[in-house]
């Protein structure tokens, strides 16, 4: 099975669909399953520890993957960017920040620079920043984003940044979103939400199991989940999860967290470790509806090219003008 | 031109391309253009006014066109239906309430009973009523609308109706949004923003130039041009508008905006009927990017259909696997 697209020229895949660089659950295993399955993995760098990089990049084995970066943690720490450049992954991927210097770096080494976008303004800036593929993110994402929704923003993106590879992204679990997203002008599709249930995710074994059985309907984005974990993420970007009781008892109260913030931190820590989802994150977009069954990351790519497949080649019998 | 699926099969049309039923937007004239050109038009019957309605049928002339209503609103004017049944609509669309009582009389009259929804919960819920067509809202869309976004719901709304049609809405203003929309599983799109800047909207001239010069970035979702116009919408719909002065003055101070209520809602009408757009709701959605001219309806409905085809017909080149 193959796709091909200026992405894959590019990228030198054989599919269009990128793995997510998601922070604690894409690593070195799972971005190598993707990579091997003829897309392209990449391990969620995050919030940037140098160390679990290196031995996740160690986990991909002979595979090569790309490494994703949260751009505001990497302006914290950006000596991280040259140990992973080191290491030669396979690309950089960028996202919730500005490029600024860290596209010198990347270009130095030869790599292709990702930059994930939520507007088409960001966009416009990326490809002036001199990103090689652009990746426009709707606000159903699982996990970080913002307000636009991939259905509008893939085509306007398109016609924002010229000839750069644009890549869709939030929403997108099935060869009917692969399919969609080529025919809105992407080059290809990013995928979180599909890969979270795979067999090779580091997500916790309750996760996997409240997200296959997970609702759609009832995913939220909001704050509520980076005050509970500490995390000061920028105003701008807020974090889509599935509804559970800890989104049930604070999400319309965010004030009285803030009193009781101490206590519920300490509560969360406890309930992420112990793998309990009443409370714990699970962190998904509204694509969830479109995954049923946990299995390996393979079966989820041969699934998802197969069916776009079936579905571009019925393409033109849709239209009856030559009948 | 033609694009064949089971809605134009059901529905008689040749484009598989509805016009919204849009308050204020969408007249006779409009809605005759839409239908003339292959699609399938209605008139926003809105708010119920039987005289405004029964007017714009006329305007709609020979042509057959169908008429949408907000179900909360005919709920407090129930007899409005039965009066606009008697004038041969060709299909009636209920939008925001349950079908309830509504479904009976449309099947009596044997037109289709076209619902739209905003969640799949909601999409069970009219396939239960009886709807014949179930569009799939997104929160992109412009005017009023929920949550989720168009990209991920319509599958999961085609997965859960089982043999009834859905079409995509939101965010769909061009022919990538409608080949995208069929890959996605919809039987066909329904499309608002794309056609208040058509000559025959009832649009003002000055929220047509502000709405081809918009931004998709700049529009933004909530309740404040309700609560200027003195519309008591249930909560669980929000107004989605191009971002103007008046937005940017109340979107963060919906308090302040109560405690001037009086006030601001007569500077807010005066500004509407002077054709203010500073102050005026600009209601269209973030699929505004892809609405750069004004021009007629067919012409509209033209480039849209033949972009799609020429899409479609690209399909299987993406497929390599046969080569
Ligand atoms: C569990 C999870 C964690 C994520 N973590 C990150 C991250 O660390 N960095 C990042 O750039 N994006 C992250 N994302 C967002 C993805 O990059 C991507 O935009 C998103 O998953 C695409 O939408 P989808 O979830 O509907 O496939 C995460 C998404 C999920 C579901
Ligand atoms: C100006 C405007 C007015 C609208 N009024 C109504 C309405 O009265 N009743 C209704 O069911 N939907 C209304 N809608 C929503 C449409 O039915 C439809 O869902 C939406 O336009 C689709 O998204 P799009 O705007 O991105 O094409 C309106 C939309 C716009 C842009």
């Amino acid at each position: 099975m193959a796709i091909q697209t200026v992405l894959t020229e590019k990228l030198g895949i054989s599919a269009p669909v990128l793995l997510a660089p998601m922070a604690g659950v894409s690593g070195g295993k799972l971005a190598a399953a993707v990579t091997n399955a003829g897309g392209l993995g990449f391990i969620g760098g995050g919030y940037c520890d140098p160390d679990w990089i290196a031995k996740e990049m160690k986990e991909a084995g002979n595979t090569r993957v790309g490494v994703g970066f949260i751009t505001w943690a990497l302006e914290r720490n950006p000596d991280v960017l040259n140990r992973v450049i080191d290491q030669q992954p396979k690309a950089i991927f960028l996202s919730f920040g500005e490029l600024g210097s860290f596209a010198a770096p990347v270009k130095r080494a030869n790599l292709p620079l990702i930059a994930q976008v939520q507007s088409v303004e960001q966009a416009r800036r990326a490809a002036g920043e001199g990103a090689d593929v652009i990746i426009a993110q709707g606000t159903e994402a699982g996990g970080h984003g913002s307000m636009r929704a991939t259905m509008p923003l893939v085509p306007a993106v398109v016609d924002a940044v010229g000839d750069i590879p644009v890549v869709a992204a939030g929403g997108i679990a099935d060869g009917r979103g692969l399919a969609a997203a080529l025919m809105l002008g992407a080059a290809g599709v990013l995928c979180g939400t599909a890969f979270v249930v795979a067999d090779e995710s580091l997500a916790h074994p309750n996760i996997k199991k409240d997200a296959v059985a997970g609702n759609g309907d009832a995913t939220t984005r909001g704050s509520l989940f980076d005050i509970a974990r500490g995390i000061d993420w920028p105003e701008q970007w807020t974090i889509r999860t599935l509804t559970n009781d800890f989104t049930r008892q604070w999400v319309n109260d965010l004030d009285g967290l803030g009193r009781n913030l101490t206590q519920e931190q300490a509560r969360y820590a406890k309930a992420r470790d112990a793998g309990d989802t009443s409370i714990s994150a699970i962190i998904v977009g509204e694509g969830i509806d479109l995954v049923r069954v946990q299995q390996p990351a393979d079966a989820i790519m041969n699934a998802m090219i197969a069916q776009a497949e079936e579905l571009l080649r019925r393409g033109p019998a849709f239209s009856t003008s030559g009948r």
